[in-house]
C-alpha cells in the first residue's frame, strides 16, 4: 500500500500513540482536580502546552486546545462574530477556504451578518488588494487560510496582515491547517491574531486541534461550563490527546527531510503529459498536487489506482463522497468538464522517491488503459 | 492509592484503551475519504454507533459524537436556541445544573434569551410542577439533569417528560452525564428529545462524548463544516476515541455488582457522627455522597485524607480549584459555613468494601485530629 492522500489524514506517529497511552495510564486524573493526581495531571498540561508554543515559536498562553481543526475554525470566526457584534458584523473570507470555514460563515449569514468572499485568480490564489477594497467601516474578521486543502495554493498571509495593520480593530484569522510545515513562517506575521491546527494533519491523534490566540485579543467561548483554557474553552481536558499531539507537532517540525523533491518528480511526469492538467500552482505547498486526466472521473481514477495499491483523492475529503466537486477549483472558474476529474495527490515525510515513480508508472499504464477503453 | 473522585474522572479500562490503540492503528484512514482505507474507517464507525445505540436502547440513527459531555450540553442548549429562535427565546433549567449547562445559558442571556432557573427543594431535587408553572407560551427548550454531579441527587425525569407531553413544540432535553448507571431507564421517558452523556465519566476516553437526538427533532450544528455526522458535527471523526468509548460503555453497563452496599455503609457511619452532615439525598445516586464535617473546610479534608492515600473532592472537580462554594449547595440554601466543608465521595464499580472501611477509618482518625487541634 501506498498512501498519498496525507491531506485528508495522517497515520499516528507511534510515538505519539505511545504518548497517548502512557499519560492514559500515568496521568488520568481531571486537570481540575484539588489532589495531586490533578495536579500532577495540570502540570502535565502546563509542560505540553508550553513544548507546542516553543515549536510555533509563540507565547505558551496563547496556545487553546480544542476537538480539531473545524472547532479550532468555527470557534475562531463565531467567537469573533459574538465578541465583537456590538462594534459590526460583516467579515470578509474567500471562495477557496475550508468548510469549515465557509459553513460557519453560511451560519453567521443566517443568523444576520454580512460576509464578502473574495475569488482567487485562475492559479488559486487571493490578492491581498482585493481583501484591503472589501474592508468596511464595520468589518470585524478577515479570515483566509494559509494552503488551500484541494491545490496546495499558498495565499499571501504575510501581505494581508500588512494590510491589516492598518485595521487593528480587526481579528486576522489563519487557517493554517494545511501549512504545518510552514506554520512557523506563517507565525512570524505578527498581524495574525488567530490561527488553526489539526493534529491528525500531523501524525497526531484524532479529536485535537489547536487555536493560536494573540494575547489581549478576545473572542467568545464557544464551549462553555467549567471554565478550562482560561475560561474560553470549558470540557475536562483531553490530556492524552494533547501530550500525544505535543510530541506529533515536535517529530514532525523536527524532521529535516522535506517533499519537494518528491512534488517535483511527479509535476515533471505530468506536464509532460498531453492529456493531463494540473490545478496546484507551480510554487504551491510542497505536500499537495491536484490534476486531472482528461476524461477520466477523478472517482474513477481514484478506484483504478487503489487497485495498483496507491491512496489518493478527489479533491478534498469532506466532499467527495458526496460527490460534490471541488469549491475551489469552480472557484478558480476551471469548466466543469475538467474540474469532475480532478485528483489530489497529497504526501507526508514518510513517502519516498520510489513510491513516486512507482505512481507515476501506474498513472503511465492507466492512461494507456483508458485511452484503449475510449477507443 | 484508593480513588474516589469517579464524578471528576474516571480511569479508562484497559481493553478502551486497547480498542483505542487497535483502531488507531488499523483502521486510521478517513471516514469520508472514497478509497477503502476510508470505506473500512466508515464501517467501524457505523458500528460503534450502533453498539452504543443498542446499549441505550434507542436507534442508531439517534446517536450522534461529540468531544465530551460539555459539548454535548452546549450543542443541545445552543443548537436549539438558534433553530427554534423564530419561534421564543425562552428556556426553562434549574439551579443545579452543570456549568456546561449553566454557563450555556448565561451566553444565551447575554444574546438576548431569557432563562428561568428553577430552585431544588432542600434535598437537591427539583419539582416537575415547578418547571410546569414555568412554562410560557415562547418556551423552547427544558434542560434538566438526570443526576446531580455534586450530591447525586435524582430528578424527575419521567414526571417532566409526562408534564411535557402536552408541549410537543418544546425540546426536553436531559444532562445524564451522571447517570450512565441508570441511563437506559432514563430513556425509557420518551419524551427526551436530547441526553448528553460523557465517555471519561464511565471510562472511556477523555475528548469523546455522545448526544442522543431522537430522530425528527431539529437543532442546528454548533460545529459546521464538512458534513459529518448527518451533517450536524462535522469534524473528521475520533474514530479511535469511538470505538473506545463503544467499549467502555458496553463493560460499564454490563457489569453486574452495583455500588449500593458501598454508599449504604459509609451513610451509615457518617449519619452517626453527630458533627458531620449529610447533603445527599437518600435516595440519590448510588457512586455520590456529599458530606461536611462541621469546622473542617472542604479542602483542609481533602488533602487531610490525600495524606492517608485517599482521593475524594470538594464539590464538583470544575470549581474545586477556583474556590468557588457548590452550587448545587447554594442553590439549596445550605448555610455558607456548612457549605464550605463540603466534601464529595464518589465510587466506581472498582471500589471495594474494604477501600470504604480504610476510608471510614480514616475519617474517624481526623475527626479525633481535627478535634484535637481546635481544643
Amino acid at each position: 500500500m501506498i498512501y498519498l492522500d496525507n491531506a485528508a489524514t495522517t497515520k499516528i506517529f507511534p510515538e505519539a500513540l505511545q504518548a497517548y497511552c502512557q499519560t492514559s495510564e500515568n496521568y488520568w486524573g481531571n486537570p481540575s482536580s484539588l489532589h495531586n493526581l490533578g495536579t500532577k495531571a495540570h502540570t502535565v498540561l502546563d509542560k505540553a502546552r508550553e513544548m507546542i508554543a516553543k515549536q510555533l515559536g509563540v507565547a505558551t498562553d496563547s496556545i487553546y486546545f480544542t476537538s480539531g481543526g473545524t472547532e479550532s475554525n468555527n470557534w475562531a470566526i463565531k467567537g469573533t462574530a459574538i465578541e465583537k457584534r456590538q462594534f459590526g458584523k460583516h467579515i470578509i473570507t474567500t471562495k477557496i477556504e475550508h468548510p469549515s470555514v465557509l459553513q460557519s460563515m453560511r451560519q453567521l449569514e443566517m443568523l444576520g451578518y454580512q460576509v464578502t468572499y473574495i475569488a482567487p485568480n485562475k492559479e488559486g490564489v487571493v490578492s491581498a488588494e482585493a481583501i484591503q477594497k472589501a474592508i468596511q467601516k464595520d468589518t470585524i474578521l478577515v479570515s483566509v487560510m494559509a494552503v488551500n486543502n484541494e491545490i496546495g495554493a499558498i495565499q499571501p498571509i504575510h501581505e494581508i496582515g500588512a494590510i491589516l495593520e492598518e485595521y487593528p480593530a480587526i481579528h486576522f484569522h489563519v487557517d493554517a491547517v494545511q501549512a504545518v510545515e510552514s506554520v512557523r513562517e506563517v507565525l512570524t506575521c505578527k498581524r495574525i491574531d488567530l490561527l488553526s491546527l489539526s493534529a491528525h494533519k500531523f501524525h497526531g491523534p484524532r479529536g485535537v486541534g489547536i487555536l493560536y490566540k494573540k494575547i489581549g485579543k478576545m473572542i467568545n467561548p464557544l464551549l462553555t461550563g467549567g471554565g478550562q483554557e482560561k475560561n474560553l474553552r470549558s470540557t475536562t481536558e483531553n490530556l492524552p490527546g494533547i501530550v500525544a499531539t505535543a510530541k506529533a507537532l515536535r517529530l514532525t517540525l523536527e524532521q529535516t527531510n522535506n517533499m519537494i523533491s518528491l512534488r517535483d518528480e511527479l509535476w515533471q511526469y505530468l506536464e509532460e503529459e498531453d492529456n493531463i492538467k494540473i490545478f496546484s500552482p507551480k510554487d504551491g505547498a510542497e505536500h499537495v498536487l491536484c490534476f486531472a486526466m482528461h476524461g477520466v472521473r477523478g472517482e474513477v481514477l481514484v478506484h483504478a489506482l487503489e487497485e495498483e495499491g496507491f491512496y489518493i483523492s478527489t479533491t478534498s475529503a469532506c466532499s467527495s463522497k458526496k460527490g460534490v466537486h471541488s469549491g475551489t477549483l469552480m472557484a478558480m472558474n476551471v469548466p466543469d468538464d475538467f474540474a469532475k476529474c480532478a485528483v489530489r495527490v497529497s504526501f507526508s515525510k514518510d513517502n519516498t522517491k520510489e513510491e513516486v515513480q512507482a505512481l507515476i508508472k501506474a498513472l503511465k499504464d492507466l492512461k494507456h488503459k483508458f485511452a484503449f477503453l475510449r477507443k
